[in-house]
């Protein structure tokens, strides 16, 4: 009988997964720079927390959640993103009774949906997010978005498009969604079924509607740029000025929408225009939802953060060509020959760990040629060897790989030899 | 409506997520020393790995898991440990045919049991482990040993006691199973309805029974110590050797078992002598399992590993009362007083961080002096004071916040001046 990974999921293997340590490392790095701190919330949560926090119109609410009970009875689901759980948390302990405000928290983490498994979509995939809560400032939605850029220029991407949009306010996105109706009513029925609940529902949501994309009416529909107030105005303005200053380069795009409610102001996404990346190109999405807080039953509480798939941001390395620069050298593999020097060796190794350094021997009872073949493949920058004789005399033979060089050293000097040599 | 996190789980926030940090970096650092690479599996299985990989007849397996079935009507299951899952990647991408052997993963991730909820122990936790497959080298399981004590006492930890035990290959378990059924088959009505099912399928498990544990022929049991076979016995007595010639001190406990049948040889668990530690002491377990990838469809190939709970090294750590050497402070914060410096302030922010400088501004449009208290809550080691007086003269005061020494720094060299200052 033999076993196979559930379909959708996968394996991250020695030789891919320095990748992933090398991003999330990166990932890391970039928020301490930026004061973002991390949050680890569970794998799974109270079904409720995500039908009120995602919406249960969504498509992932609908179609797409791992749901089940547990053995006590009660209705839990697998994360399928990181939003609701971190403002459960934010909620739940009270902070925004914090004196650091806006509260700045990241997260890294697998999600779960249950999609047709196809190219770069997987079932179990990998979200890196951050969330700002507690300000109004549209600095801070610059700074998000900085962020984000940030994380995939620092890897070396460069083919990236920004795109950012504003829902504006509550006001301003009940004009607009008067608008939408008032254009689709009459002829919503050429529209598809999805559409026509929408209209009453969450009639923005038609303007993101994959099926009817091409109807006439799409290209005509009511801008809400057109419909927001001043003050939505001046915030988008405010958030353009400080992406310019800070040289990030953006396009206005009124159709880059949110369905729900407690979506407002602005809105962002990172494509990947390298070519060849595939159909869908959006990489990261993000925005501001100043109602979710209190829709999660804390106070009114304005928030803003994004969220990207590690997966795609190495789908779209690979289109650009770009390898990451990962090291996976080992430092000493000791090479043993003859049976008391065999057993040195596993002291001698201990004692290079012990000081810091990655070292390695045989396990297989291999013979000398076949250990430095393995101390090859390992890519050892120093290779000792050591045979009986050379225990006798208490010393042993350490080369330099790079070089050639060969040098008999004291074993009671030989941890301290490596580790200078290494430096 | 406000929601709560499941019970059993945690949400691990700022301020104690820096130590998860910690430990997990130093995990993988001496991951890297011992040359052993990470591995990722999914969280969740097919329930069927499960059953065969961690055995049904154990608890974990009959009143743990987390199961359901998925909306493709599979039986799917949350991880409850990590070395079935370890053990089904090995044998489906075949890496007992790659050339570097033993072939030496790490894990480190959530596992879920669904357990009573108490101190110290979670729904959700984490593990971390290792597994070391290919070698049957008594200084592999050495090493193996020698890592799981290093993590522990790298963080500090020293009242540790380390238990070994031999389990014997098959030949010596079947005597010894012999030995037990016939020391335990006339009285066992005497013994709790699971040790009487346990007689027939699982004799060594009665021995590690909590109910029956003060039956008076507990006492008397047979020791696998005196069932062993030659080789068993010595390859029993090199393993000793080795942590001995590694200087690592442990007590041999012919009790230490495992029920299950691919167990064998090298027993081990790692515990924490601290006083008020708690009733379950057991830091880490682990041993050898050469029947176990034949068991999930693989060739023949040895195998041994361990596993450990982080939370409960934490818990160790707090009963040693041992902090961890945490660096949290920042490195710069801006503080902007009038309306022009607060927009230049977002722009000399992001100029430090993409200098790699950990920098922070207000977004609450407070005033100087609540500026000056954020900074210092955050820990800033420089301050930077800008007017629109300031910037009129495209200058800016930073302040070192240790020495409260004060400089007036040209603009233009901000970002260069702080970043020399942080050397």
């Amino acid at each position: 009988m033999s076993f196979q990974i559930p379909r959708g999921t996968q394996d991250i293997l020695p030789g891919e997964v320095e990748k992933w340590q090398y991003i999330e490392q990166l990932a890391r790095d970039l928020c301490r720079r930026y004061n973002y701190q991390e949050i680890r919330t569970p794998m799974f949560e109270h079904t409720e927390l995500f039908l009120r926090g995602v919406g249960d119109t969504t498509d992932i609410v609908q179609k797409e959640m791992y749901t089940f009970e547990d053995r006590g009875g009660r209705s839990i689901t697998l994360r399928p993103e990181g939003t609701a759980a971190v403002v459960r948390s934010f909620v739940e302990h009270k902070m925004h009774g914090q004196p650091n405000q806006p509260v700045k928290l990241y997260y890294i983490g697998p999600m779960f949906r249950y999609e047709r498994p196809q190219a770069g979509r997987f079932r179990q995939f990998v979200q890196f997010g951050v969330e700002a809560l507690g300000s109004n400032d549209p600095a801070i939605d610059a700074e998000v978005i900085a962020l984000a850029m940030d994380i995939y220029q620092s890897l070396g991407l460069t083919k990236l498009k920004l795109v950012i949009n504003s829902l504006g306010d509550i006001e301003s996105r009940k004009a607009h969604r008067q608008a939408l109706i008032a254009h689709f009513k009459e002829r919503i029925g050429e529209f598809c079924a999805d559409c026509q609940t929408r209209l009453e529902k969450n009639p923005m949501r038609i303007l993101d509607c994959k099926k009817d994309r091409d109807h006439e009416l799409m290209a005509t529909a009511p801008s809400i740029l057109d419909y927001l107030n001043e003050s939505s105005r001046t915030y988008f303005a405010k958030v353009q000025t400080y992406l310019t200053k800070l040289g990030i380069s953006f396009e206005v795009d009124p159709r880059l929408v949110r369905g729900l409610d407690y979506y407002n102001h602005t809105a962002f996404e990172i494509m990947s225009e390298a070519e060849g990346f595939g159909a869908i190109t959006t990489l990261c999405g993000g925005g501001r939802y100043n109602g979710l807080v209190q829709e999660i039953g804390g106070p009114e509480t304005p928030g803003i953060g994004f969220a990207l798939s590690i997966e795609r941001l190495l789908a779209a390395l690979q289109a650009e060509g770009i390898s990451l620069p990962i090291e996976t050298d080992l430092d000493c593999y000791v090479v043993a020959l003859g049976e008391k020097a065999k057993e040195e060796a596993v002291v001698l190794v201990h004692a290079l760990r012990q000081a810091g350094i990655a070292a390695e021997k045989d396990y297989q009872d291999r013979k000398v040629k076949a250990q430095l073949k393995a101390a090859d493949r390992l890519q050892a920058q120093y290779v000792a060897i050591l045979g009986d004789d050379e225990l006798e005399k208490q010393v042993i033979n350490v080369k330099n790989m790079k070089t050639g060089e060969q040098t008999e050293v004291p074993l009671a000097s030989f941890v301290e030899y490596v580790k200078q040599a290494l430096v």
